[in-house]
Order: C-alpha cells, then sequence, then structure tokens
C-alpha cells in the first residue's frame, strides 16, 4: 500500500453447500465450543488492516449469521449467495463499492490469521492480485474420463490454492463483469481476463472444513496453537 | 487375473525419511498403540490376494523392522533402501522374482485396506498398470518460479495419487531398468517408458502420515471405523 491508508474490503463467503457434513451446516458446525464462522468473524474484526466485512450466507442462515455478526462493528451488509460460489462472491462485492482493495475469504476456513490476510495485501501489491496457497505434496495425474492416465505434471511447479484471494477492486469486480464460465476459485476469474495473479505462502493448518473429520482435526491444529 | 492363480508379490515402501515428525520415525510412530507399520503389515498379512511380502527400510531400522514382521508368515524379505524412494522400490521387486504382479504400498499408509489392494489387481488386469487416487478438492495452480500463476487445469481431471499402485512385475521392472530421472511415484516411470496406467478409486481417508498431526488424524480415522 502506498502512505495513504486504502480502504480494504473483505467478502466472507459462507454460503456454500456443506454435501459431506452429514445434514450439519459446515459454517455453523460446533468447534471447540463455537460455530466455525465464529473464529472468521473473529479474526477479520480484529484484524487491522480490515475495514468493512460482507457475509455471504445461505438465505436460510441469514438469521443466525444476524445473530453473530452483532459483536462485529465492522461487518456492514449480511447478504444471500448466489447458486454457485462466484455468483455469492459477486454478491459480496457489491456491498463493498468504493474500497480499493478486497480480501475474499471462505466461511468454512476457521483457521484463517490476521497473517495470512495481511501477508496477502503485501503480496497483492505487484500485480493487484495474490492468493494463498501450498505447495501440493501429492503426486497429481491428468486423467482422461475413462480414468486413463495422461499426463504427471511436474509437482514442484503444482500449488494447492486457499483463501485468503486479495485483489484490488476494479479488478475483481471487472474479471467477474467478464467471466463467462464457471471458476473454481476468484483468481480463476482474473486469469481468464488475462490479469496476473501471484500466489504467496499459505499454510497447511488453514485447512477448509468440507466433512465431520475435518472438524476433528480443526480441534487439533487448534489445539497445537495454544 | 485368469483362472490359474498368479503369484503377488508386496513391496513395502518404508525406507522414506520423516522430515516433518519432529524427530520420531513415522512408520515406527505411535498410533493408537501399535506402530505404524504394524497396521500395514497386518492388512497385507491376512490380505488373500497376497502371497509374498518384501519389507523395506532404513538401514537403522532393520533390526526393529525384523521383530515387527516375526508374526507375518508372508514377510521374505527385509531388506535396506535406496537413496531416492524408487531406489527403495527397486530393492524391494529384486526380491520377489518370479511374481506376476507386485503391489507397491506406502509404509507410512496405515488406514490401507485389503479391498483397496484387491480393487487395484483388479483394475491393473487392463493395462498391466492400476494406481489409487483420489479427485483433488483444491484447486490446483501452476506456477513459475517467481510465484506467478501460469495456468489452472481443470480440476474434473486431475487426481491425487495414493497407493497401493498395482503392476504386472515385467512392466515395472522394465520401467524403472529404463527410467533415468526421478519420479515421485511407481506409475511415473511406467509412464516415462510409454506404458498406460489406469486409476482407480482410492479413498480419503487413506491417509500419509507426514506430520504429527497426521497420527492425530490416523487415530480419528481409526476410531470412525469401529
Amino acid at each position: 500500500m502506498n502512505n495513504e491508508k486504502q480502504t480494504v474490503g473483505a467478502v466472507i463467503a459462507a454460503a456454500g453447500s456443506s454435501r459431506r457434513m452429514n445434514g450439519a451446516d459446515k459454517v455453523f458446525a460446533e468447534l471447540a465450543g463455537k460455530p466455525v464462522l465464529a473464529y472468521i468473524l473473529d479474526v477479520f474484526q480484529n484484524c487491522e488492516v480490515i475495514d468493512r466485512i460482507v457475509l455471504v450466507l445461505s438465505e436460510r442462515n441469514i438469521e443466525q449469521g444476524k445473530q453473530l455478526a452483532k459483536a462485529c462493528s465492522k461487518v456492514i451488509d449480511i447478504c444471500p449467495g448466489g447458486e454457485r460460489r462466484q455468483d455469492s462472491v459477486i454478491a459480496g462485492l457489491s456491498g463493498l463499492e468504493g474500497c480499493e482493495w478486497v480480501v475474499i475469504s471462505d466461511g468454512a476456513r476457521p483457521l484463517v490469521t490476521a497473517e495470512l490476510i495481511e501477508q496477502g495485501l503485501e503480496a497483492a501489491r505487484e500485480t493487484g492480485a495474490a492468493i494463498a496457497a501450498v505447495p501440493v505434496t501429492d503426486t497429481i495425474k491428468l486423467a482422461d474420463e475413462s480414468m486413463l492416465v495422461q499426463g504427471t505434471p511436474l509437482r514442484s511447479n503444482l500449488w494447492a490454492v486457499q483463501t485468503p484471494q486479495i485483489f484490488r477492486f476494479d479488478i475483481i469486480r471487472k474479471a467477474y463483469r467478464n467471466c463467462k464460465y464457471e471458476v473454481t476459485d476468484d483468481a480463476g476469474a482474473v486469469e481468464a481476463v488475462g490479469g496476473k495473479v501471484k500466489l504467496y505462502n499459505g499454510s497447511y493448518d488453514n485447512i477448509k472444513i468440507t466433512t465431520p473429520d475435518d472438524i476433528a482435526l480443526a480441534e487439533i491444529l487448534l489445539r497445537k496453537r495454544k
């Protein structure tokens, strides 16, 4: 950032389905006594560089989200998400007009930290787009529909993407306006319109909750922090 | 397999380093009261399709391995590994001359099952090579050395590779004899000489132990089985 303080908004994308959670909703699942989403709201509320937060939730969770966000003065809007993840993010962005920067974060990554947010903003200075990622540890294969291997990309060039993903507001808004197809992360929309995206080092602890096993793992990781 | 019983050997590759285990050795780390390696030996010993087992260990662990393998009648050799993973597998293969098939398995995947071994042998019938894999759930980026994103391969074509990896003995032996460079999995050697490799469905529970957190996660997954 330059010396003049630029406004930084956050979109917390928490409207995803929870197909693998055995009926529970992952963002409100209990993690060591608190809902998953409460951890994320705490981190963003207490992160100095964040000025405003828009929380995107499934329609059915809006009321519960309002209760949870009561203590968070930075939350300026709680809005319903769309069908695809990117529709939810686009909905969230519309609440952040006037911000120079936006930090997009999954509502199901309760171990995000203020450091990851701050490092991401720093990394995004170069090209206007930076995403947290960790080196891939598995061997990855490209395969066709009949599950026949087509190739093994060199593992040292592969990164597993996380959130936060940080963008200059005009870059991500323009990218999504021009994005014709479904993307699996926000940076994908920027890449699709020719934008340059930098990776920065995320954390293996910054897991995404998708199954009840992940809740148990997150509790182990939280205990390790103490 | 055809009606005539073909001999199936197993290489358990357990000679890897344990850099991220805080000084512990991952294959002898305690998991719910037993060493990690004991789970794998149990599964292979009790899997009906397996005839012989060669266990590959670091030189310093050979004695401890002998104690652990005492109860396993199928273990015909315990041999020291080499510098790279593939050197260890090659050492193990040399103890399985005469087998028609070989099942190669990581010594650090304690949640392997007899079903995964049997399904792999079945899948390998088509091309002589099959490997367990699961669909990648993260978005994966290709990046250059400066961590600038070069592309986002379509996630639906990407698989994270596990073990078991199953091969016709002559295919994997010939592949490794001709393999000029380092590979991150055994199938990579077969691909490098133009062999066809099939994927079959592994399991998200079939995790590889690389950190103490993985031990804690494996204990959760073991409890879930009961």
